[in-house]
């Protein structure tokens, strides 16, 4: 099982590209990263960028963490992305995905991903704009996935998200969405599945469950993020937290199950900003050891203790 | 009793300007708003920004609503700002308050404001450190309100933020603030308090109150955040709601005898994005009706009903 986090919780705390990759190696003994835009924003100045990827770079190299892909984080989630409704609004979201590549090859990562984007309520509720915003989000991935392979890049990364204005949000659509590109594409387009998005009742029923998905997608998998959740709500939590529901030990099985064993998951919590960083790094400690034990199985916990 | 609503609710659902223009007037019967960065992020090209900033102006003209401020939104506020340890982010935050100027201006707003950034863990701790991003971010400030002049705006909205690796976090620490900053600014500078930042009680302790910030800054304060919160996190939930505890209606009598009934207070709630559409609808509207009976006091309930 390859088990790795998402820096979701070095942002705005400890952001300095040596003082995270020291806490991920030393403090949760991990050396898998999936790297987050929101510690080095796409749309920075390029000579900006260029000097803090380098030194993201040089932190990870130095430390022997590989990072394996760049990912869109809460900022650039904060927009309407390639469904944006405006032509203009695509445009600027064209031009960050762009950025973003830029941005992933200069840290060392193989693919760049994150969530497509969303309709506003007036478009999602038109079947024809609706139609029309699919057919030119194809286009625009299609043409993504050339100027990421001239980057440099491996895979584009789709994070499929709870919610029916966005693309992809169900098992079927996203199935419908990697057949309509096939044969368009320069480099592999893969989904990332999120175990809270994926699992969130209020829109996909109480029956939701991991095993419709993982069967449904198989190899079009390319990585997973974990988060404890109520299913109730998108809720990043991390464990122990006396509210979330989600076990990690039955969705290993799952996975073992579906013969996805390969396929990388990352641990994505989200704290608020205000929580006091000593909490923070306790709760995200706690939550590697508990991930580490059931799901990657690969300690017991005397021995993480 | 001035009160307008942040344009938070709109985010990634009624993003058309035309959209909102007309739920803000018709279905919530204001008439005053603070727009926020996160409909249109600085960073998007030029051209992109110029275009759409026209059609928010023009929304807002033909739907008779005035645009009082601009405002910083979730996107932003995710990364360090203007105290980032590396000066490559904070020379990237520079650049960011200046495209936020501009887009201030063309979408008719006479001032621009938002948190103005947070240190790293590791900043934080230093003294020394600490001490050099004060200064460096007094310099910041003076400079960025030579910018917004020339831009032309009135004002700069500075918010206060319950954190303390965030400037400015305290009364205290607010006045010496601008004190600091006497003489050195091009435009006003004015403080944007958060009735939920200003009463988190894990970081200001249980006897935290309204009257201690009103009486602490006084003219100071040129706006204010309404939010619904239980003092235990930066909840920004609407009314009803069981789990919140902030009475409106207590805070208006504070702020009448604090005689700052002029200046103007926006609703700002933030809701998951996952949330089904017309969950938020209704609860805008209901929590815009409850501020207007009981913090405005300009209709009967039978009125707003």
């Amino acid at each position: 099982m390859k088990f790795g986090i998402n820096l979701s919780f070095t942002v705005k705390r400890w952001v300095e590209a040596p003082v995270w990759a020291r806490i991920v190696r030393e403090t949760l003994g991990l050396d898998l990263v999936q790297f987050t835009y929101d510690l080095l924003d796409p749309w920075w100045p390029d000579a900006v960028r260029r000097s803090m990827a380098a030194e993201v770079r040089k932190a990870a190299s130095d430390w022997g963490i590989q990072i394996e892909s760049a990912f869109s984080g809460l900022a650039n989630y904060c927009f309407d992305g390639l469904l944006h409704p405006d032509i203009n609004g695509r445009h600027a979201s064209l031009e960050w995905w762009k950025r973003a590549f830029d941005v992933a090859v200069e840290v060392g990562a193989k693919a760049s991903g994150g969530p497509l984007g969303g309709m506003s309520v007036a478009d999602a509720s038109d079947p024809q704009r609706r139609e029309r915003r699919y057919h030119d989000l194809l286009d625009a991935v299609e043409g993504l996935t050339q100027v990421a392979k001239a980057a440099g890049l491996e895979r584009l990364q789709v994070e499929c998200t709870p919610l029916a204005r966005e693309i992809p949000y169900t098992v079927e659509q996203s199935r419908k969405f990697l057949k309509d590109l096939e044969g368009r594409c320069a480099v592999s387009v893969k989904l990332l599945i999120d175990v809270g998005h994926a699992l969130y009742q209020p829109l996909y029923g109480p029956k939701a469950n991991m095993p419709e998905w993982l069967n449904g997608l198989g190899r079009s998998i390319g990585a997973f993020h974990l988060q404890n959740t109520d299913f109730q709500s998108d809720s990043h939590w991390g464990w122990p937290d006396k509210r979330g529901l989600f076990d990690v030990a039955a969705f290993a099985r799952d996975v073992r199950a579906a013969d996805l064993e390969d396929v990388p998951a990352f641990l994505e919590i989200i704290y608020p900003f205000e929580l006091a960083d000593e909490t923070v790094l306790a709760s995200i400690t706690s939550s590697v050891m508990h991930c580490r034990q059931h799901y990657a199985g690969e300690l017991e916990k005397k021995q993480i203790a």
